[in-house]
């Protein structure tokens, strides 16, 4: 048995507030909770590999507001953010469900929530396998996705020697957010990215494949999540920040602190044929950094100059 | 690929409502909502048996009001609620994935909820796998329940010549929510029957292998459950009001009618052996009716008298 991401990320509490309710219900739990702490439970083998299990909730005001979305993407969105947990563990989806608490006032578009829960599945290639509906005082979205690992991919394999990879380009949902709290229209390619991110399943098998050691998906930013990352594998992490691919107008400075971008980070011994990735994809590899045996968790450098990394990404709430 | 109750019931928007948004939903998903209709979704078998999977809502205001239920017993019933639908399909349960959506205002007994959460899990001995927090307006846990079942317990395979059974004693939940809702304090076994339902997990295995036909468990009231299964088997069920197991303080006719009880309904077409059922498990099993090949989907009699059966259980809601 390996274990789940019980409350460490996706978790937008107030700083504190947050890591004080996480710990209580963890020190609460105890021994009823069956190994914690990576993107999804691994649980025991079946045939066909490793069964994967994760769960993530999209509530309004907490994860979007509801006119900076489509209700078809508040659906895609939800669905696709449990499956990019499922793509970090370098699982093949099984199928999802989806328990959704519906307020009246949103009832008129409960069909376009339904479809986009269905595009988000039907992207990943996979099915909806059951759910619950209630009524409820605000939206919130509730998707567990269940897929199958031959080899789960986990935070705590890095090892001194590894390169860092990061799919895709950063900076595009965190950009997106804060030009729509400042009441402006964010620029479409950054939109897209928070509106419509797409969990990177079939790259995440293809990383498996090729025996990368450690993989997460980026839902607290870069930084963060490597630094999770380097905590659970016991390493040090060197991102080297002239090497961040940042989306068309963001700075590789904001790119590597932008959450919510359900892009890949993983550390491999050998080095990967970015080439064939990009090919294969259409999205980009880049190699970013190195793993090392140092006591120093998480270094950013600039063109080999230390700097101090910038705050890790705060999930927008009200 | 079996299927899930998606949207069919644990569904309290208001009646109309709640059918027209379930409509909606099922016919926006299609081919991408795989097989509907049981408890719990039956995926495809491993080594042990087939996966079941399952996840289910429970909301303040629209589940329980706050001041009807301690902060433990809100986690506990929680738990509870999806676990039995595990019960209701004969599996035994792998775990559970909790999603909580927290106020400011429930942070203070965020402990209580997590000690309700794992007893419920330890009382059906299975384990936390994950979870997820998020702030919100409202509390609400989304507990989804993984497990396995040899042979799937479904709500298709009613036969004529069947019998029906029903495990405990009706009535205590919904006599204990009227008694709230008129703001008197319920009897304690009324309440304790809301407040702590013990999913028949034990028990549901038991029936398994003595090859009961079909099984759902009571969430919508008796009649209206049972009539789901004789819909779904295309056959005729009757009930004798007057073995009704009733619990004590409840007429036979509320008893048929109360839902969130989790007790389990079951067809069988050998009579089964209730002495060593009680003996067992300390939990009565009461044979209750009779499957036939009818065109009516559900008859209640009165010694053997036709009655027009009360109307379903509306859960509570505000």
């Amino acid at each position: 048995m390996g274990g789940a991401e019980v409350f460490s990320s996706h978790t937008p509490l107030r700083e504190g507030v947050e890591f004080d309710v996480v710990r209580r219900f963890l020190s609460r739990w105890g021994r009823s909770a069956s190994g914690i702490g990576d993107d999804a439970a691994v649980l025991d083998a079946t045939g066909e590999g490793n069964l994967i299990a994760t769960t993530d909730s999209s509530v309004e005001n907490v994860h979007f507001r509801r006119d900076w979305l489509t209700a078809h993407e508040v659906g895609y969105r939800a669905a696709a953010s449990s499956l990019s947990d499922l793509a970090a563990m370098g699982a093949s989806p099984i199928g999802i469900l989806c328990a959704v608490v519906i307020p009246s006032s949103w009832l008129e578009e409960s069909e376009l929530i339904a479809d986009g829960i269905a595009d988000a599945a039907r992207a990943s290639s996979t099915v909806i396998l059951g759910g619950d509906l209630s009524s409820g005082g605000e939206l919130s979205i509730t998707v567990s996705a269940l897929g199958v690992a031959r080899r789960p991919l986990l935070r705590s394999t890095a090892k001194h020697g590894d390169f860092v990879y990061v799919t895709g380009r950063l900076g595009g949902p965190s950009t997106a957010i804060s030009t729509l709290l400042d009441g402006n229209v964010p620029a479409a390619n950054h939109r897209d990215r928070f509106a419509r991110p797409i969990p990177r399943i079939k790259e995440a098998l293809w990383l498996a494949e090729r025996g990368v050691a450690a993989c997460i998906d980026i839902s607290d930013g870069l930084i963060a999540d490597l630094g999770h990352v380097a905590a659970a594998s016991d390493v040090s992490i060197s991102i080297d920040l002239e090497r961040i691919p940042a989306i068309e107008g963001v700075s590789q400075l904001d790119a590597v602190a932008s959450g919510e971008e359900y892009e890949l980070a993983v550390t491999s011994s050998e080095e990967l044929d970015a080439k064939e990735f990009v090919t294969r994809f259409g999205v980009e590899l880049t190699r970013i950094g190195n793993v090392s045996a140092g006591t120093e968790k998480l270094m950013l450098l600039d063109h080999g100059v230390r700097i101090e990394p910038p705050p890790g990404y705060l999930h927008f709430s009200k």
